[in-house]
């Protein structure tokens, strides 16, 4: 089973994922600057979904790279993760519209940490596929920040009820830890 | 005739398909917990029919990869099948507004219905193009879930008048038959 | 330059075109099938201009597969008809939502028209492209479906102030016209 | 690493972005042709952005097909680009609701600022990474439109508030110096 349909499929679902945040952006009926101010959180919270689906995307790019072939788990395993990924567009405008309130940050974070799992159970499959000399496995090393993620998300939920600004804080910390270039897949396919 | 922009065209129409759907999850005004609550049935009912499209979708991968030349007549029905599966937001968002009262979802399952024999007459044009030794015909054997699905949708459809729960569960039990991973095609792939 | 991503960006546009038309299809708020009647004439335009994009998806497949090189008028004229293909949704919604009255009827040819003839620049500027022993020139014959459509949007659009029935009688017979298997360009392939 | 899914997932970010934009003509309810005339200005601002929108898709096009390999920075530096062109759709919105006024068209000016510095940086990274004897610098030439564009919107922002028409004329100027056919990397392959 070639990956290129698995790969032009999930391509689609982010690019329409990551380009309907932006119609939680209402346009305003007024004109003048003003009129902007109260879409200031609804922007800065899209912002943060663009970068984490940003990431997604190019882990997963690099992931698949790492793949030779595609089963049926992993397609299925593929579909979850985009699943709860969808589901970041709602999260983020509940969360821009009331200005990161609690219960629609610790939303936010436990959709973030089910696409964690997703993405986990997936890159699992992809290892196991692999056999036991998984190329995959090697490149992903001992995988530090896709075992901080989910403990950072963790504690992130149910901190928003108590600050919603430390749990935001998590979030662009956790942001800012895959951002910080991932040469390690990269690497491993330099030192083949 | 390539096949390639056909997936590519299929794979973006599905894309969009399942990803619009999350549109009807409108983003409550209220901040608390309690304002999802109202959300529950459409959640569930986005659940159900990103599952169905993942079915098509998987399947679809599938059929066109056993699928070697692609006609005129395999173009428009395929166009056809992506007509029904592009009304399942509709249905989908009509059922989970109205708590899966009687008519939304005996129409869900009567785009569902249209949907399986759109995939079935695809499916025989495919078969027919491939002549008489059809690799695809002898991949999918006896098809006993193509042919036991609609069966089950034209049950569930005045059923939904009776008891949509019966209706609902009908939908599912159709949903999870599919899930269980559908060997078939890849095994031919494998014993050829 | 290669013509694949001109045809994956094409695939995108018309994709999302043709779904996003079913935005118009609005969820009603009742429950009951009646409530669904009112929805009848959106329906119907919906399915006339589904079949109108299937075609121009399935034109342009081909025209495209007899087009080697790809150059920057040839990009431009693409995009010149994707804009009038993208205003499709809104003259469907218009007449749709307004049971098929006289200015919407004349709006929708209207754009019909601009599509068609941006089309046939399309059309033009690949031949034009291929030299004097155009393989596409061949392959259209005397295009006499090109030729016939512009006409018949020409009359259908002052008709559609007198009798919008015959306006729309027009869309449909142009959009049967184009549904007729049209083998020219597979029959110019097998020739060849 | 491979830069077709580069090209694939920026296709697709584009195509769903210059489409969703035809989102904001919203369907009159009125019947008569005089109900579209409110719409002029929202119809106007959407096609100067579907010009705009191209001009990027066909640069960027241009540009990957003259760069070998993708790295880590220009996959993020590619998403930065996309971030602001997302942004469009709502700056066009805006603008078009609100005739033009001042503010909207100032910051009309200030995202495709943005945009255009985005696209300048990506340039740079492609060419860092093709080492001294870059083929894309070479391309690009004294790159006078790149340098002109952003100065002649760093013009057009102020001037909005001073005399919208004369910044519109600025946007629509900037347009036109792009839609001249732009043979420098078309050229540079040709010459090799």
């Amino acid at each position: 089973m070639g990956k290129s349909r698995l790969e032009a499929f999930s391509d689609g679902v982010l690019a329409i994922i990551i380009t309907i945040m932006v119609l939680e952006l209402k346009v305003p009926h007024a004109q003048s600057i003003e009129a902007l101010l109260p879409l200031t959180p609804v922007f800065l919270s899209y912002v943060l979904s663009f970068v984490y689906l940003g990431i997604y995307w190019n882990n997963h790019h690099h992931m698949l790279h790492a793949c030779q072939k595609v089963t049926g788990p992993i397609l299925w395993a593929n579909l979850h993760l985009l699943f709860w990924l969808s589901l970041i567009p709602f999260t983020t405008g509940w969360m821009g519209e009331n200005y990161f309130a609690a219960a629609p940050s610790a939303l936010y974070g436990a959709v973030l940490l089910m696409a964690a799992i997703a993405y986990w159970i997936l890159q699992q499959l992809i290892i196991a596929s692999q056999g036991t000399d998984s190329f995959l496995k090697k490149a992903i090393g001992n995988d530090w920040k896709g075992k901080l993620s989910p403990i950072l998300y963790l504690v992130a939920i149910p901190t928003a009820f108590w600050s919603q600004w430390i749990s935001q804080g998590l979030y662009v910390f956790v942001a800012l830890i895959w951002l910080v270039p991932d040469r390690r897949i990269e690497n491993a396919f330099r030192s083949r």
